[in-house]
């Protein structure tokens, strides 16, 4: 009798790594629609290997939410994001947000799609309305000092500009050949067409 | 016996009304998770009764999403959308699109959520996909005339603007004590932002 071949699979996963697989369920059946069971299937290791990381789901989504507005905050703290104009303070957050939306792809995407009633979804809907409540500020205080439209009210202003960028997670797939080079391209483009839009300079 | 007591509650219903009660039901479970079962207890007459209009769900859905494709293909035939330069064709259609969602949106709702694999959301699938290439075949037409930058690819520019306005269904609500005002002001928003982005004008 060979005792391995009764062993449990080994448990090579970190948190990180599991996380990366859970987000990917989550985004498949919804976080609804996802079992503890469901987690240990996709991850091929037993629902207790995952109690040994994490207290269950609700944890798990916390983790991966928690990824993505990290990200999200943290473009705030960066140094051009708190001294300079208040245009260029906000061009840098558009531009480092849409960075951090493709580099982060699959943690935003579950963010934008929370919706539910545990605790953790009602925190993580809280903190993304503090996130565009932050720039919705700063968009306030680049039309004060009259680098951007007044007759567009702020807060419109801010849904429409977070519109086009979110949307990016409906159709941006990373997968290409030269997916670096892209991601740039397209944060370069949602940057030009929201402070300049489609019309050619004269 | 008082026979009147017991005859079917009286479907007064016509295919329209009928329509807008389905079209809220599957927005809010789902086309996948509504049964002819949940349409006949949200209309509050019996299936038999539903089948006196539609053959079934599949063609309510039909229906619906063909609703919300008329009024967005109908905004590329009007005279505006036809003659002119090909900026001003755009524009029109920029805006016009946006009133349409907004006028029609949980048709609209229903068509962005269309995913399956049923013919009909096939079908959607592929005339949404060919109104989107229409828009970016105008706009590269803008480009190449000169009015629109070129160094964003009308693809994309085209996918961002749609990012754009059609993030509207995610918040836009037109109960508003002064919905149709509501309504203008966020088109004329839209199209603002669309074509000459947030920079103030010097």
């Amino acid at each position: 009798m060979v005792e391995t071949s009764r062993a449990p699979r080994r448990d090579s996963y970190t948190v990180d790594t599991l996380l990366a697989v859970t987000v990917r369920v989550f985004n498949e059946r919804g976080y609804d629609g996802t079992s503890m069971e469901d987690l240990s299937r996709a991850a091929g290791i037993s629902k207790s290997s995952i109690y040994h990381h994490v207290k269950g789901k609700e944890e798990l989504l916390r983790l991966a939410v928690g990824r993505a507005l990290d990200g999200l905050f943290g473009t705030l703290e960066e140094p051009a994001a708190t001294t300079g104009t208040a245009l260029a303070r906000l061009q840098h957050v558009v531009h480092r947000t849409t960075e951090v939306l493709l580099a982060e792809l699959p943690y935003v995407t579950l963010l934008l799609r929370v919706r539910g009633n545990t605790a953790t979804e009602q925190w993580a809907l809280q903190r993304r309305r503090e996130f565009d409540h932050r720039v919705a500020e700063l968009l306030a205080e680049a039309v004060a000092e009259g680098s951007l439209r007044a007759d567009v009210e702020p807060r419109l202003a801010t849904r429409l500009l977070f519109g086009m960028i979110n949307s990016l997670v409906e159709w941006y797939r990373p997968d290409g050949p030269d997916g670096a080079r892209t991601a740039a391209r397209v944060a370069d483009a949602v940057s030009e067409l929201a402070f300049h839009g489609l019309r050619a300079s004269d």
